[in-house]
């Protein structure tokens, strides 16, 4: 879900400018690993943010990606794996949001987890190298600003290059 | 987790006692579909019991789980892999009730789903067989009143058994 059918970098960018008047830019973003292309000061904050109310069920969703997934879930056997556990109440959150913004998946299709290591199928669609390294199909990595620097596996840009692939 | 380590029956029974004045046994319930066997004019109603609130909180953990799992999960790399998504309402519950009851678990051995034929490992216990079905390694069930004619999958008739077998 997080970066690849949600915004989940804009979020932060959202929460760090409500919380200390500064709005970083995406691009300054770019080769950290998560939250750590923020300022080092705040690093201890931020990584509250996915703690707090409301953070996962007002993202915004990723460009392109319901139009894509409700094309693809006509095509293929399609699951929703979320490494959600971290963050126990983000569990109502990240369900409510795929009934709004992905109302065409059943509830059978979601899978909210901690390690996605027992999770198999055909292809896997993340943007977390270590949760591609388990996977026994074939992976893709989707873009995200802490992902620019991984090129082990093969890389979707946007959703409309995931369908070109796709379908 | 229901019927497996939480007694998810006997809560059926508590639940249908406290709405209907009448404390159904166990054994009537033998043989057939889960809440089947509760009389047929209630039916619609003990369906509900799941969507209530406190109704996964509040579960007795199946006699001896808590001591298996403790014992199982410095042998094995263990998953609690529960379909849980029906009743979005059940998540945060069961995860508090894991917490409580197996707090040597860490959230990075929880899952939650709505199928589990995306999961795969070395074995899987369970009670229902359409959950053993989809599933790559040895199966085992698990045996509650709902399952008793069911005859396709090595049977655990308790998790002193399981112990026995595993361990």
């Amino acid at each position: 879900m997080d970066d690849v059918i949600a915004d989940a970098t804009g979020q932060f960018i959202q929460f760090y400018e409500k919380e200390f008047g500064v709005r970083v830019t995406r691009d300054s973003l770019n080769h950290k690993d998560e939250g750590l292309g923020f300022p080092a000061h705040h690093h201890e904050v931020i990584q509250q943010f996915p703690f707090r109310e409301t953070f996962f069920q007002t993202m915004i969703p990723h460009e392109g990606s319901q139009e894509a997934l409700e094309k693809l879930n006509k095509k293929y056997e399609l699951f929703i794996v979320s490494a959600a556990m971290q963050f126990p109440q983000s569990l109502i959150e990240k369900f409510k949001w795929l009934a709004e913004y992905f109302p065409f998946l059943h509830w059978k299709q979601i899978v909210f987890c901690g390690s996605k290591a027992v999770v198999h199928g055909d292809y896997m669609i993340d943007d977390l190298a270590y949760n591609l390294e388990t996977f026994n199909g074939e992976k893709f990595i989707f873009t995200a600003p802490h992902n620019l620097h991984i090129d082990k596996y093969r890389r979707l840009n946007s959703w409309k290059e995931a369908e070109e692939i796709f379908l």
